[in-house]
């Protein structure tokens, strides 16, 4: 069965959506002259300010585009559903946000990404534009401990590419900038749990199996394997496995703080995260950790999937200062006045 | 089948939710002592001010609690799943927010809250407290022009609560704040399309049937019938649809500004709200008509249901203003320098 969906040619739906999120928010957003996936921030780019371009396939929306705007990312590169961006729209996007002092790439670790930022970093070194990538490697369930640098990266982009952002807004230099961004990504654990998938656009048939009492632990936001499929649990239960793992791995001391993500992967609605936000609170309040800052919704989603994502960004001074900093972006504001 | 959730005992959802909803949000939220159902916000209410209630069935987060902070509303009486809060939440809501100017409550128009919110009142009366009432009516497809008072209120309460809010914000007379509230309902136009159900957390069973290629116009966010089912259609027709009908009732003038609101009702994604915002423009700038204001996103849903609505709110100079007020709430911050 065929999902149904609010769109008009499959093959369209990306460009289109472009069309209504430049219809939406012209104040904040628009398009390279010529290269409409090549989405900049209105306010943002200046001269002497490091650059951040990110980028990375559609249907994960609000990620990435959602983030430009000031005092976080000046540009996304827009792919096709689930598929990188190629070159060219990374080229526009870092030639538009070129301040002439660096511009960083961030994006979450995936092999078509890398090959296309890479060849795009090739050719701007032509042009005399400098630029360094962080890559996101956030999901725990990814790869091993002793493999972090395969893991991908997920939900947990919000809190990295914040603090990146926020660094860049404060003018930071490039080595500092790059140092950020690396620390962020450290710092930052996301674990989820998948329980229907979604479908793509183009074809409108599910992206993967799963039976109807069945839930899967750690699948990825394209429908990557996880580590353990099984029967549906309780919330509790869930959530109980998702923080353990991320507790187990990032060893905090009793009085540390954290920022917190409990992200819906599409059609997990509200009630259901805040429900495990509550267990979340728990589990933290346990291990003696304090919440510095919540965020519950969709943040970075794989179109109507079902199942959700939880992500402990462990701060220190510098990283709190960071993720505080205002940011202004057609899908997301916050700041310290503001949480 | 039954619908997987990430929930505990089905029974216990709403109030583990609340509980999660505090637990995030401690700096804009605290519930009434020994009242859990009644969410009131940390800033807002203060002497002399008119005080807003707002409140109704849970299952539509971010309505109603997301709504309330300092420059919306003040408390939300927090009902079951798609069911009205009985009147104690509210008596004990208005005795928190009560600043001695009065208190409005405003809510959409559904026979269960308004014999809950009614009993509130009259109790109140008792206690010397003068309570006035706004039901929101903003649902097009829900009775004919001329039966307007029968209307639902629906996802048009963003706008209807934000204007009503910035006006007790800004310290208007009870009068004037009652004058806007109704204006501002008067002037605000939804309509929706539903392409499958969603199912409550006691059951986990469909609220409706409907066909694998097939939509409603008009359906209601409880899965109220709408005005016609058919086949499915492309983004462009269905809003092209909604629209027209809404344009036909508002009969706006050229450069006449509007508000907008591209509401998912739960699992519909980003790309589709997108892909339908693109159209609305079209639309509107074929009427001539200035969009001064755009949201898009999942502001009144009906758990995980598929489909989307469309609100328009018809601006004058005085709602404009409104409507750019500040608001810091937890699911919902605005203000003229935000967007």
């Amino acid at each position: 069965m065929k999902t149904k969906k609010l769109i008009n040619d499959g093959a369209a739906a990306v460009d289109e959506m472009l069309a209504g999120v430049l219809a939406a928010h012209p104040r904040h957003l628009r398009a390279v002259e010529g290269s409409p996936r090549s989405i900049v921030a209105n306010e943002g780019p200046r001269p002497g300010k490091v650059g951040l371009v990110i980028g990375g396939g559609s249907g994960h929306e609000p990620t990435f585009l959602g983030y430009v705007g000031k005092g976080l990312a000046d540009a996304a590169a827009i792919g096709n559903v689930f598929a990188s961006p190629p070159p060219d729209p990374i080229i526009e996007c870092t030639k538009a946000v070129n301040g002439g002092a660096g511009v960083l790439f961030m994006y979450g670790n995936y092999a078509g990404d890398v090959m296309n930022f890479d060849m795009a970093a090739e050719m701007l070194a032509m042009d005399d534009i400098e630029v360094r990538t962080v890559l996101t490697t956030d999901d725990v369930a990814s790869a091993p401990v002793d493999q972090k640098e395969r893991r991908r990266g997920v939900a947990g982009n919000v809190f990295i590419f914040k603090a990146a952002g926020a660094a860049c807004d404060l003018m930071y230099g490039f080595d500092d900038v790059e140092r950020i961004a690396r620390f962020a990504n450290e710092r930052t654990y996301t674990m989820g749990v998948a329980l229907a998938p979604c479908s793509l656009p183009q074809t409108r048939k599910p992206n993967f199996e799963i039976g109807p009492d069945e839930m899967e632990i750690g699948m990825g936001i394209h429908g990557e394997p996880g580590v353990a499929r099984g029967p549906m649990r309780s919330a509790d239960e869930v959530t109980s496995e998702l923080v353990g793992k991320i507790l187990d791995e990032m060893k905090p001391a009793r009085g540390d703080r954290v920022a917190v993500l409990v992200n819906s992967l599409g059609s997990t609605p509200l009630m259901e995260l805040y429900i495990m936000m509550r267990k979340l609170k728990a589990m933290l309040d346990d291990a003696g950790l304090v919440i510095h800052l919540s965020l519950v919704g969709n943040y970075c989603t794989s179109l109507e999937m079902a199942g959700a994502s939880i992500t402990l960004m462990h701060l220190d001074d510098e990283l709190q200062r960071l993720i505080d900093h205002p940011c202004d972006c057609a899908m997301f504001r916050s700041g310290e006045a503001l949480q």
